[in-house]
Formats: C-alpha cells, sequence, structure tokens
C-alpha cells in the first residue's frame, strides 16, 4: 500500500515543529534537560523516539510490557496536550494517567470541574506516531477537542 | 486530651454498618472472596483493617512507603463512594487514582464529563479511621458532596 507519509517531505516536517501543540512538548523535553546536555539537539531529534515508522510497528510484538521510556514519552505528550489547552484558553488542564504494567489504561485531563479529554489508551508499548506531522496532528486534535468541551461547559471548567 | 470516640459505643458501631456507605464497602469487599473463605466473617472483621486507633497511628512511621494492603484498602474506600454516588442518584462515578510509591497523590470521580470528586492524598501508608463511625462519616460525606455537584452541573455528568 502506497502512502505518501511513509516518506514525508521535509517542509512537512517543518509545518509540524511550528504548530503550537508540538512547541509545548519540546518546551516539556528542553525542561527535563537540567544539565543543558541537549542544548545543541534539533526540536526534531529530541522528538525521534515518538515517531515509529510503518515498518518499525510490524517488527514490534502485538502484546508487550510498556518500559519507562514510553510512559515518559506518552506521560509527556498528554502534558503537551494540557499546556496546549492553556495557551489556548488560560486554563491549566491536569493530566492524571492510570496504566495497567500491560499498557492498558486511562487519561483524565480536568480543568476546574470539567473532564475536558477522556481516552482508554492500549498497546502503550507501541505508542508512536508514524511521522512528526501525524504527531502534531494528534496532539493538536485533542487539545481541539478539550478547548470544544470548555467552551461548551465554561461555568464547569472554572468552577 | 478525652475523646468519647476512643471507646466508641457498641450500638456506634452498629450504626455505622447500618450506613449505606459501608454497606457498598462491604459489599465491594465481599465481592473480591471468590472461594467464600469470609462467608462467616462478621462484616465489622471483614472492616477491621481500615480501623486505626490512636496509638496505632502514634506507632507508625511519619514517612513510609504504602504497601499493597493499604493501597487496596483505599481503591476499595473510594469505590464504595463510587458505588454509594451510585446508588443515591443512577450515575456511575468512576474513581481514578495516582498515588507515587511515597503514598502522595489524588484521587478523582468523575460521572460523564464532571469530576465529582477530586482529593489530594498523602500518608497513604496511614490510611484508616479511628472508628467504624468515623469511616461511615468520611465516606458518606465524601458521597453527599459528590451528589451535590452532580446536583449543581446535571448535563455535565450526563454528557
Amino acid at each position: 500500500m502506497f502512502d505518501a507519509a511513509v516518506t514525508p517531505a521535509v517542509d512537512e516536517d517543518e509545518a509540524a515543529l511550528a504548530t503550537p501543540f508540538v512547541k509545548c512538548l519540546v518546551r516539556l523535553i528542553r525542561a527535563q534537560d537540567a544539565n543543558g546536555a541537549w542544548e545543541g539537539k534539533p526540536d526534531a531529534d529530541l522528538l525521534r523516539d515518538f515517531i515509529i515508522s510503518r515498518d518499525q510497528r510490524r517488527a514490534m510484538p502485538i502484546i508487550g510490557d510498556p518500559d519507562p521510556d514510553v510512559l515518559w514519552r506518552l506521560d509527556k505528550f498528554y502534558a503537551a496536550v494540557g499546556l496546549a489547552i492553556e495557551e489556548r484558553c488560560g486554563l491549566m488542564a491536569s493530566p492524571m494517567m492510570e496504566i495497567s504494567h500491560e499498557g492498558f489504561g486511562r487519561v483524565l485531563l480536568t480543568a476546574g470541574r470539567l473532564v475536558v479529554l477522556s481516552r482508554t489508551v492500549r498497546d502503550v508499548h507501541r505508542f508512536g506516531f508514524e511521522t512528526l506531522w501525524k504527531l502534531a496532528a494528534a496532539g493538536t486534535k485533542l487539545a481541539g477537542d478539550a478547548i470544544a468541551a470548555i467552551e461548551a461547559y465554561p461555568d464547569v471548567a472554572r468552577a
């Protein structure tokens, strides 16, 4: 099956890196770099482990326990969604994750008394995106959905 | 300091066991008894580990990592709050816990898009109540607060 996304254009990567969501994600990752070891690294390098090509995914076991690195990336991904929400509407959206050791679970983002995002996650050991652009699109969509919920129930989100 | 609760009357225990919240808690605990080992045990015995007297608490270390048993009791306690909410208003309130290995964390109960209960928990290794009555009162109060939130935002709780 041919898919243009398998060989992403460089300018698509550039566009992805310029999205507010990916900027939030990069900011969160760089915030962990207490010793400046990643200072010279471009953003795309910091996000490299978020990208899993089709072939890489195919080579992974169907069932597997997530390792701490992939749980860290999942955590940063949803924290970045929360940060993107905050940038757009000023309300802090705090994430909460409950993942079993088998990589199944639930992620919640709440603002005030409102659940702005609720996702069941599975196969966490294979968490990743085919391209930077797909990573950007997924995070941007989640933040957008959350903003729509906040706009639907503004008083609850501020309660 | 003298406190009547240090020597609880038996009828106070009886009253506690008759509250809807404690009945929910007992039901959840008995549901785990797949082999019927606890069938002959009275309810008060099943709840014994939830009760920590002042002297017992004083003997516990201030800082400590919660063991699986106390995490299990914390889980059952909040699940019982969720069940008591469901009994009273027909909406399922699902609990979510995020507890660090040091025993600090957060518990959320959500119904639909509404956060019906949000609690920061700490010192989980010392989780317990002085008397059965205090256990009943704590759970009943949490369920009552959650019901009040649902009544304040009924459409969000059903969203």
